[in-house]
């Protein structure tokens, strides 16, 4: 499969991206310090300021295991963002979901997981994939039942560090059987930062063709420096929806010291200066990742809070 | 002109690389503390073992001006390279030739330079562009005659933090009054990280198809983090030459406190994870870049330093 058959994002008329930044979930959630709500409430209202479109606020994990999330549900309630913004939750399990939907007013989207790795799932949920792929089918539609949608995150998706290579028949049949669970959108992730963009290309444009109608989001680490060439590549191969995380927040436990997601706002700037449209504000999105950063005391990894966005307009050069 | 339909780098034969290392030069010479040239030596000969087929080791300029390289040729005197490493050595005037020509025999390539910017060439080298380009009409055949590879670098290529869009025709022109000159390779370098991926893909298209014979060599840097994107969106147009520093060393005045260069380390596990051939042992290369590391006695912010590479062979991927 040669991704380079598919049209170029940066010729045709299909310029716009959906983005659902995750910082105030996947990169709060790896903070060594809990983050006060109040700082979590003001730093998630000025990405709703920037325009953000999509956010994963919570997680309905249990507080003694991810303490840093304890307040998930104290968070949901005094946030003030847009009507039109998307909060998603992530639901870990049947426990969780009984305690999510206790608080469905507060969110639009529901986020269900697994590993496609099995050792990596046993590490991280204690069951095999088999055994979280049951519960699936069996949260999937009570999730929609409640009219909520049905989100599906595949982690390990491009390589496991325990197991190495995941194959891609492996991870595509998973993301079948959340479809057949009601999923309508499902996010594959590079979770210790293994793919390349060769390997991107191709294996956006197979799920693009093997999941008609489903929604396909990337979700890429910058683990090894290759997050947005995969991005672009995912981009290429007919990929319009991304997962990021403002100020790159977001750390991963393997390798040791490694950084995580990449950032939103040097996904964003890339978008821009190629003439993508992201609906997102790059200004407003670099000043809340500023404010993380002032908020953690520590200098973060996003290169757009060192650098600013380049000093044309956005699609000025893509133009060109 | 859609970059798409070249073929991709992944698909076709021709896999191979070349890659030059420009941190002896480039890195070492924006480190704020003059490097002892012992230790250069070391970190040069660790590159050596590391399998680096080109690099940067010198330069001439006045050491008044750049204290950090005034040792050029005590550092070309002193180390042990395989006799196959083509060492290089920019000679930025008509006075630095004169030098460089008294150690004919320890450098096998010499770059000329000029910035594609009026204003970014006046505030390097106060001159205008056609001063400089005058002197290059000068010194090009005198460096030919003399059996050195005349190379050429042609800075802010892809923008300027001053002028901001520099055209690609500007850019091209200058490439062909180098080639008249007698350059065989010409670098375009993307000094304050102001290319994307995109318009990557476009100017190494073009500038491919523009200079018949002459080797085009990608410069990029990873100041708004993009560096690897723009890589392998050069290398699907067609590029197969690229400059990079170990350690991602070499940071760049504007903006201020960006990054500069991209890693070596982190290109090398790109390409080798896509199953491209450099040449380069990816372990020894990260081996050379954590001394560095050492040596400096500050964190770099190379990627593969502390994520390693990835755990499959090389190629192993790409074929999957």
């Amino acid at each position: 499969m040669d991704a380079k058959s598919y049209p170029s994002a940066t010729e045709g008329e299909d310029r716009r991206v959906r983005i659902r930044e995750v910082g105030p979930r996947d990169g709060f959630q790896n903070e060594p310090e809990t983050i006060p709500t109040s700082d979590k409430v003001r730093l998630i209202n000025a990405l709703g300021r920037a325009g953000v479109e999509r956010i994963e606020v919570a997680s309905f994990v249990r507080p003694d295991v991810i303490p840093q999330l304890s307040d998930g549900v104290e968070v949901l309630h005094r946030i003030e963002l847009p009507p039109t913004v998307a909060r998603m939750v992530l639901v870990p399990n049947r426990k969780g979901l009984e305690n999510a939907l206790r608080e469905r007013a507060y969110f639009d989207e529901a986020a269900l997981f697994v590993s496609a790795s099995q050792t990596h799932n046993k590490r991280n949920v204690n069951r095999t994939v088999e055994e979280t792929m049951a519960d699936v089918r069996g949260m999937g539609p009570r999730i929609v039942a409640e009219g909520v949608r049905l989100c599906a995150v595949i982690a390990t998706s491009f390589g496991c560090p325990f197991e190495g290579e995941v194959p891609m028949g492996r991870v595509l049949d998973l993301a079948e059987q959340f479809a057949e669970a009601g999923a309508v959108e499902i996010g594959f992730g590079d979770t210790t930062g293994m793919c390349n963009p060769a390997y991107a290309g191709r294996f956006f444009a197979t799920a693009i063709e093997r999941l008609p109608g489903v929604e396909i989001t990337a979700h890429f680490h910058n683990t090894r420096g290759q997050g947005l060439a995969n991005a672009y590549a995912a981009l290429e191969a007919g990929c319009r929806s991304f997962e990021s995380s403002f100020g790159e927040l977001g750390g991963c436990p393997v390798p040791k010291g490694s950084t995580g997601n990449i950032a939103t706002e040097d996904l964003v700037s890339m978008f821009h200066e190629m003439g993508i449209d992201t609906g997102l504000d790059l200004g407003g999105l670099i000043d809340a990742a500023r404010e993380a950063q002032e908020t953690l005391g520590r200098r973060l990894t996003s290169h757009s809070i060192v650098a600013g966005p380049v000093i044309w307009s956005p699609g000025e050069r893509a133009g060109a």
